[in-house]
């Protein structure tokens, strides 16, 4: 019998239907891998015939990246109590390099374990973690510099493909497939994305496959200038009990829009609880940042910080299975003057932690010094870096200052090291600056980290448009995703002034995906613009129905049509 | 008496409040030149002090620029039946090279005027209207070319300098006119803008001040790459009866929100009676598509219309007061054959119309044939010429193709004819175009119009997002405006979709805000960045009404804050 309340199971297991519906006039397709369990899902979107005077037209099936998981499978079985099947166990298993524990080894973990009063919120089913056996490495950019592709790379390949080989070949996509010449600013975009195409990008570190062993439920995706531009959502709350379903059904609408990952910035007392519940039933990436929960642990008392406590944190959330962590390792004590003379200081919340600390005991940063003790960790769950911009400029005054760029240098650094531990890495980048300033961030950071993939906070381009904040801050992200920025971390309208709620995060992530897109098109990867023309023809023919298809936002189109323009006659006109 | 009904008046004459409110914490200032009459709108932004441990701090109040009119002003009184203060009309008169007619000379003026079944719906204080005598030239090209500033070119300076000389000489200010370097591709952001810049702006062309001699009512203001980027709106619906209030509203609530110039683009048989209510309260330049109301008058069929028409047409306009019209006359029957493999071959209405009329009668369009007499109306009432992109791309794939820069080429040769005879000249662009084809269209504009002003729509950088064109467009508009774009002509959510509503015409005036707001950024106009610094040194000290009052909807952003954070300790925390 379940110790949970039922009350609770009703209300956490339950998803409303419209995060689960299926897309209109879409199903799921699957395509098959050579390796076993390579099984690699996208959205078919069928189309109408075009009528004409001189007979029928067919108008072929649009495929579409998918991250919607098996939430919009009407074949598959969705039970948030036992959380989704583990696809990649088999993989990791069958790579023989690492052991099941007997439990969490964190302090932390074990005691959440055992505390009985928790057990009416706790997930059920928790698998016991997995860790990489001594002296292992476990980190897909270890197994790329082996010359191994992975089930995991196989998977990723076809997945950014999106059968544009097969498509090729098929004359109805002639006219669909024609596409101007991108500019890349020195991105390899490849006319084929082969498996080894990904190990190689993996093996230089230039791309990341977040994919922590002890969340084998997520579905292998990539972060890279020479893939898809990507688009990380986040959620997060004060944890009180109700909100873990609330926080569950966020992550899947989150996936339904479009979020290729996903960030838990939960903070309250039931933290480890509610990221449980998200990792269980996630099919993308999970992000966390630790120094958050940190500071829970110690009440919100920063000096009070140490690196013993930061470490268990980290082994608790690696058990189970954060895929990427946000570490603010480049906010050094020296760094810490330069803000002084910053119209805003320090806006990161993690690097204004950081910085505390560091005053507070005039000492180099526990992060930075404890880097390799953090890189250990890392390789044996293969969780990836995300290095913080602790100090990114938090209005435009303050862009591409000192503060910001001799961060920027030390993430180079620490990128280096990392890598020489195999460990997968990415830069978190601004934040606020102006469009003229943009691609300055975007060259620094190729240089200086390496072409480690970019990930960047938009950038915002003014800061006078609070309530619109996804706007300014998605014409920012098009532009540096078009430099080279490989994943941009949304925004919604309530930035700056409140908590998104469901149709925020809706608002943001179709913003995101369509600067993300936008950035796709101009960089010229192959294939993209396939969607625009479907569309865009559907629109000359009026085939209303097919464009609201087409589109990022069907509910939203066919909403607003229908406003205005209600009658089915002037669909089909 | 008047013969309008009782209930039409008080539908038409009475604004809701949302549209005339105040701003918060805003007052109306005006800063006077040294002609007489010019007497130039601000707002002016009221700031609270920072509280410190070391005393208070004073903020300095900001200005902004103003483009809500009257309707703003507390202490003006605001009557639609007798239409705005003809602030020119001194300045016109002083002149002394126009003449007042008996009434309109068009015929459809005068048939209009004449027919007692329209008395119902008709402006009632119409002026009788004024033209350029007999071989005067009253275009504020001609008179700059003379080497006189006008009136209208101190209030443009005045206006777009924004006080900025007296703000460097406060030391309140210092710290807060912090700017970063722009890049401005060629353009010419003088630190200070005197009349005389504005006048030589005028005389070569590189800036437009459109305003009819017929419309007096109207605000100076310039179109230039050398100047603040412009934003226009459009309004426009089939006109029955009860529609006139509310276009009329939409009109004031445009102003309100920052359009810096408006299109009537109404259709249905009532546009002239629209157009006359609209023109008599407009504070900003009324541009019109002449051609769509020209297709009203021979019931929608295109190739019935003629030169003598849409030359009646013009005058009709004229005499109310348009400032600006679109005309198609790029549209040549050569380049019509270059659109047809195209994916969504002429989605511009016009371009459209002149298409079908050169095909059906294998002739020249009459615009083309007859610019030299078109060019003899703008300058008699001081018309300026929008040159319409009538084969504008209406996709992606469309985009930069051999029709579009063939019209462009025409414009081109337009240009220089009307530059010829001191007629002001602004250039339309497009349209759907990907990120990195966006520089290419304002580089050969700049070289094949010669700098004349480009007014583009977006572009939108992606096809896919219909219900977020208002994003996807401003996305490109900001980076065309950042290279050298004069003016934005904003998309609603709607676009594609539906008629935009008073929330979606709000929500497309804030996007083309912030995306002009930066492009003057990214370009480094003196000042820009005044309001940005303000705005978030008010976030980073937590004076929460202060942050929203600086930004561009103050309202949306108190409305978003206080859904999550309703209690006025979170404002003052």
């Amino acid at each position: 019998m379940s110790a949970i309340p039922e009350d609770f199971v009703n209300q956490t297991t339950r998803l409303s239907e419209d995060v689960t519906g299926p897309f209109p006039n879409s199903r799921k397709i699957y395509v098959q891998g050579s390796q076993a369990g390579v099984r690699v899902p996208m959205r078919e979107i069928a189309q109408d015939v075009t009528h004409a005077f001189d007979g029928d037209e067919e108008n072929p099936p649009i495929y579409v990246y998918d991250t919607s998981g098996p939430y919009t499978d009407p074949n598959a079985e969705i039970d948030l109590l036992k959380g989704l099947p583990p696809l990649r166990e088999a993989w990791i298993e069958a790579r023989g390099d690492t052991e099941t524990l007997s439990g969490p080894t964190s302090e932390f973990g074990q005691n959440r374990q055992s505390d009985p009063e928790l057990a009416h919120l706790r997930f059920e089913h928790i698998r016991t973690p997995r860790r990489a056996k001594p002296g292992a490495n476990v980190t897909q950019m270890h197994y790329a510099r082996q010359g191994i592709i992975t089930p995991e790379m196989e998977f990723v390949a076809i997945r950014e493909n999106m059968r544009l080989d097969e498509l090729r070949q098929d004359p109805r996509y002639a006219k669909l497939l024609r596409q101007h010449p991108g500019q890349s600013f020195g991105a390899n975009l490849p006319e084929e994305i082969t498996p080894e195409f990904v190990r190689d990008e993996v093996a230089s570190g230039r791309a990341i496959i977040p994919a922590n062993i002890n969340h084998p439920e997520a579905e292998p995706m990539i972060i890279g200038r020479n893939f898809r531009v990507k688009i990380n959502t986040n959620i997060g709350n004060s944890a009180v009990t109700s909100s873990i379903a609330e926080e569950v059904e966020k992550m899947v609408w989150s996936a339904r829009w479009g979020g290729d990952t996903l960030m838990d910035l939960s903070t309250g007392k039931n933290i480890h609880e509610t990221r449980e519940w998200i990792l269980r039933n996630a099919p993308m990436p999970i992000g966390t940042v630790p120094i958050y929960q940190a500071l829970e642990k110690v009440d919100g008392k920063s000096e009070e910080l140490t690196w013993e406590m930061f470490r268990d944190t980290l082994i608790e959330q690696a058990e189970q299975g954060v895929d990427y962590f946000t570490i603010h390792a480049g906010v050094r004590l020296a760094y810490v003057p330069l803000t002084a003379q910053r119209l805003t200081g320090i806006v990161s919340r993690g690097g204004s932690i950081m910085a505390k600390w560091c005053l507070a005991h005039h000492e180099e940063s526990f992060l930075y010094t404890h880097f390799a003790e953090i890189c250990e960790i890392m390789k044996a769950y293969d969780v990836a870096f995300s290095l913080g911009d602790g100090l990114r400029p938090g209005c435009l005054a303050d862009a591409n200052d000192a503060a910001q760029f001799g961060e920027l240098e030390t993430l180079g650094e620490l990128t280096k090291f990392a890598w020489e531990q195999d460990v997968q890495v990415m830069i978190e980048g601004p934040g606020h600056v102006p469009m003229q300033m943009i691609k300055e961030n975007m060259d620094k950071e190729l240089h200086d980290c390496y072409e480690a993939p970019f990930y960047t906070l938009g950038p915002l381009v003014t800061d006078i448009a609070p309530g619109y904040d996804h706007i300014t801050s998605g014409i920012g992200a098009a532009q540096i995703g078009w430099y080279g920025t490989a994943m941009l971390c949304y925004v919604t309208p309530k930035e700056h002034l409140g908590l998104p709620n469901k149709e925020d995060v809706r608002t943001g992530i179709i913003t995101y995906k369509l600067a993300a897109h936008a950035a796709d098109l101009a960089k010229g990867l192959p294939g993209a613009q396939l969607q625009d023309n479907a569309l865009s023809k559907a629109r000359f023919e009026f085939r209303w129905d097919d464009q609201f298809n087409l589109s990022l936002d069907p509910d939203l189109a066919r909403e607003y049509h229908d406003e205005t323009m209600p009658k089915q006659a002037h669909k089909v006109a």
